[in-house]
């Protein structure tokens, strides 16, 4: 009996981790140090003063079951990066590096390079090098075109300038950022709603979305290192509007006695939020507790910071305040 | 319909992360900057004079479904750290921080404790610190006791150290160090003929084997970073034999025109091993293509380094030379 009699290539896997191994070197940074190939990348510290490295680990979700259903693999690499960059930005950080696990039972090679694809095309505008990763195929545990898709990230922070949310003070304004969409979150709410209750497709047309329903669900992740990295001196929190939405990510960030109130006719949600929560029958607080809304990352700034920034971030809008109270978060 | 009604359960999962993140804090080194629950985790690089950040992500495979099997989780946490501190060591490095991506659908919250705990011990053992991690439940892509378990490690190593496999040379000895059983690959080879052709079941008792078969299948992945680590200096390369066996992890350190011959009667292979070929009936060149065989690391040094390593290494031994040549590796 030969392995690959037991279900695993491993040819078939070596010649799509070549291919992957070129768009990986097209995301090198000077800082590294390694080819291809180690059982391990290196890379050197940027120098700072007192460097301090971020780190963050994250997978796609289900959003990687639309995938699937769209035969579509080019997008959630973006996800996964753009979600990773975001999250250790709330600390300050900027990428150094980033590596993928890719699991999957038969994914057709072409697939799995779609998927990587994407992780080197938002690697490289992130300015983030795509180190490693590993790409496990076990027909045991996916079934066959099922696939999970996690990520890691580090990137590196001056010590002094790590951005520290016990700044946080009762008075300080709310500045929502525009999402492009779901981003990495809620799929299992949203595809139960959309295609087991409401009976669409990803092919299906709906009223009031630009593209079909399949592709509006996968737009990607948006980055904001770009528009907020210039700005992270002047902010006293950050939170990323992921998972828990408005709720969690913004309540584990307050200092005691500080809570905020988000006010929800600041800002008309997205389309497809829309469509989901009338389809779904779905309570708001449900929505905001599951869904980023239309705002994908949110500031917490002192009040004189607001004009400045709102000038220099397109379609930012103040949509909350924080205020003295321990109830944590409320969306009115 | 409410997320919970979709499928995921935010407060169970909640519960769970409470008590993983004390077991996280328990393997917090002085370095770590950050308190639990961020977006990202925050540790303070060592004082190196030119530091190099070693990174490397691994799953621990389908050794998962061996354990689903025996209903047992608390050593496939300490495969993936201790596979992964292997794995950065090979460049010099020593562990800094690891982060895990668990991934499941229905995995009762004691089984996840259970594999936290896991990669806790290893985590204390090698002296690296647990910073972080993702846990996301996926009922639309894994079966209800399915999950999958991969991690990322990052260590560090000071640069005129890094372990630079160029000093290999002709007449080099391969030495080689015992493994704990099938470490964490070749699982799918084992399970197939193990379970499938031979029709045992994990509970099974087989002569030669200490314990019952799914033990024995079980037994966690060896660390080599205590025995391997104060040697460093005085090796030109190492190899930690995982999935590709033999050949691909020591044909990939080989400089050109080095190859390297290991002698397969130099020592006896584990009893796992060689119940695995002969009910099979798996070809020699396969099985040293797939499995370690008992030797889990392997070290290429200089000759006159044999006698002092083999005497510091228990179970350690000459299994091999490297010689000119383009063949790459054979096992003789």
């Amino acid at each position: 009996m030969l392995y690959r009699e037991a279900g695993v290539d491993i040819d078939a896997m070596d010649a799509a981790k070549r291919r992957i191994a070129g768009i990986a070197r097209s995301t090198y940074g000077p800082q590294v140090l390694s080819e291809v190939g180690l059982f391990g990348s290196l890379c050197r510290v940027p120098k700072l003063r007192d460097p301090v490295l971020v780190a963050s680990c994250d997978g796609v979700g289900t959003k990687l079951v639309v995938a699937r259903l769209c035969g579509r693999y080019d997008t959630v690499g973006i996800d996964i990066v753009n979600h990773s960059v975001n999250d250790i930005l709330t600390l300050g950080a900027r990428p150094l590096f980033f590596l993928d696990y890719i699991a999957h039972s038969k994914l057709a090679p072409q697939a799995l390079l779609e998927i990587v694809q994407g992780l080197g095309k938002a690697c490289r505008e992130n300015g983030c090098s795509l180190v490693g990763g590993e790409t496990a195929m076990m027909p045991d545990i996916y079934r066959p075109r099922d696939f999970d898709l996690a990520g890691f990230i580090v990137g590196t922070v001056e010590r002094r300038r790590i951005v520290d949310a016990t700044r946080i003070s009762p008075g300080d304004a709310v500045i929502g950022i525009p999402s492009s969409g779901l981003h990495t979150n809620g799929y299992s709410l949203a595809r139960r709603v959309l295609f087991d209750k409401a009976g669409l497709k990803v092919g299906s047309r709906v009223k009031g979305l630009a593209r079909p329903l399949g592709e509006e669900l996968l737009r990607p992740h948006r980055s904001y290192l770009k528009p907020v990295s210039p700005l992270l001196a002047r902010v006293h929190a950050l939170a990323h509007i992921t998972g828990g939405g408005f709720y969690d990510n913004i309540a584990r960030l307050l200092p005691h006695e500080v809570s905020v109130v988000i006010h929800k006719s600041s800002w008309r949600p997205l389309a497809i939020f829309r469509l989901i929560q009338r389809l779904g029958d779905v309570p708001d607080e449900e929505m905001y507790r599951t869904f980023n809304m239309g705002m994908g990352m949110v500031l917490l700034v002192a009040p004189k910071q607001v004009k400045g920034i709102l000038g220099s971030i397109p379609g930012s809008r103040a949509i909350g305040k924080a205020v003295r109270g321990t109830f944590g978060v409320s969306v009115i």
